[in-house]
């Protein structure tokens, strides 16, 4: 079993990775943290406890930053055109939500739990990076003791798509993106150049929710504004982007991978690009010089990767 | 017979390719404009004028920019490890040649030119672009008399040369590339998606100069130089980058490309990346709104490219 903290902002398609970690045989989910991004960070930590209320999550949710790393860095709006006003499409969520967060800041969460099991926790980002940029910048020994982390942000050989050159998660938070890349901790990027690929239509997902009774009804539910917004770019579906980040905790057999340094852009008309040095090129000097070699996704299995969210929402991997 | 200006700053890779364009019977040379870049432009115009001598090209040759478009940008050092001090690797070349540069400036020329000869002219460009920029802000109007402009330059979809971001001949001049691309004129780009797959084999230089005489040998001499430079990166060879922009000219049946408008970055550790948002994406609103769509390659058949480029040579086409 593989411990996890889950750095989320939930949105809809992080909803179906929260319920993906939960019943993955494989991985112990411990913490779930929180930040703005789809929504704000009041309404992303609100979801979170929602849904780990009504699929039964026990694990602790930390309300995480509410903007940026780089205090004057100016916050995009939040994309209701996507995830909905609620953050969770147009379902109805009740504005008090039973559980209660951890009393804790999520980096603060983070840093405690990554001393108190160390080597061990794996960090899945699937949001702009504040929570791990804050937690690094308050205690940057936890590099060391974090066993590695998965992001899903970047888009490395196509467009964004907040932006032409930059992927959303990335471009909100760009500062925040390149101290996570710097870090002297593993961290894979699982971008858009695999993400795009994996599309979960309409009927697979209305099937799944048929077999899986209320919590993937539930899912279903909170999918379908997001899938209307998605008809004019994939067709008919979703793409999954924040599963994939944690299919490949668990199956990285399932992805095409190449290694470098990673530096992200912070001004001008791409910032929030991701650009990679792969590793056995021979340049310099650059401003990829002496930081650690990190991993990015380059290809994906997707029917596989989609098979490996089915069986697994469905409680039969 | 396709009217061409060739701009470029000789170099080892401009030298094939000011003899391809010779003497290609689809090709009228009409004029050669140079430009710092692989060496000074005192370099690369006396280079100029020895290979069009040395070969009997009888097109008149223009003296250009000496620096970057933008004054305030500083030039970066002169490759000497890849074309040599001289810009074309070893060989001994007089420091005095016969031939004398025509009076006007490149960019001068190239209006001039341009204007004699509305809508038929072909701007071959394979160095930094500070002439055509020069040319845009002199003559604004003659965007709408050039047939069309085929550059050597950009990296769309793979690192750079020059730096991890960027390829040199756009790095080298970032504010002339961008004006360039967003001019309204229909631009090529062959980036180094494409030219680093064409590579011609020293034993296959040689058997073309054995076959081809003179002139050939010259060409061969002075390659060998470039060809120990990319003995570390392509094995056995060269890339023959500027040619590939020339055979654009006559075949771009053997050229994939994509569309859309291109833009530039200026500042920042990426400088000088070419990022394209390809026709057909939505996305808004962004700096690439409202500029021409250009063209870039994407993918090439080498060996039909290298096939050409030695029938060409020996006057075989």
């Amino acid at each position: 079993m593989e411990k996890v903290i889950f750095d989320t902002d939930p949105g809809v398609d992080d909803a179906m990775a929260l319920l993906f970690l939960h019943r993955h045989p494989g991985i112990d989910l411990i913490g779930i943290t929180t930040v703005f991004g789809n929504a704000s960070v009041e309404t992303t930590t609100r979801n979170a406890l929602f849904l780990t209320e009504r699929w039964g999550i026990d694990a602790p949710v930390a309300k995480g930053a509410a903007s940026p790393f780089n205090p004057e860095r100016t916050q995009h709006a939040f994309p209701t055109f996507i995830h909905g006003e609620s953050g969770l499409g147009g379902i109805d969520i009740p504005q008090a939500v039973a559980r209660e967060a951890d009393p804790r800041p999520a980096h603060r969460f983070i840093i405690d739990t990554v001393k108190a099991n160390p080597g061990e926790v794996t960090l899945i980002a699937v949001a702009p990076l504040a929570n791990l940029a804050l937690a690094l910048q308050e205690a940057p020994e936890i590099a060391g003791l974090v066993k590695r982390v998965i992001l899903m942000g970047g888009a490395f050989a196509m467009p964004g798509n907040a932006s032409l050159a930059a992927e959303a998660n990335i471009h909100n938070d760009p500062e925040a993106a390149d101290l996570v890349f710097t870090a002297s901790w593993p961290v894979t990027a699982i971008g858009l150049d695999v993400t795009t690929k994996t599309v979960m239509t309409r009927g697979k997902l209305a099937e799944i929710a048929e077999e899986g009774g209320e919590a993937l009804h539930l899912l279903n539910d909170l999918s379908q504004f997001y899938m209307d917004f998605y008809r004019h770019r994939v067709g008919d579906g979703m793409v999954v982007h924040d599963s994939c980040a944690c299919v490949y905790a668990v199956a990285p057999e399932l992805f095409e991978t190449m290694s470098g340094a990673v530096r992200v852009l912070t001004d001008g008309i791409a910032e929030g690009k991701t650009v990679l040095k792969p590793d056995g090129m021979r340049f310099g000097p650059s401003a990829w010089d002496g930081h650690p070699s990190q991993t990015i996704c380059t290809h994906i299995n997707a029917p596989a990767v989609l098979e490996l969210i089915r069986t697994t929402l469905l409680g039969q991997v």
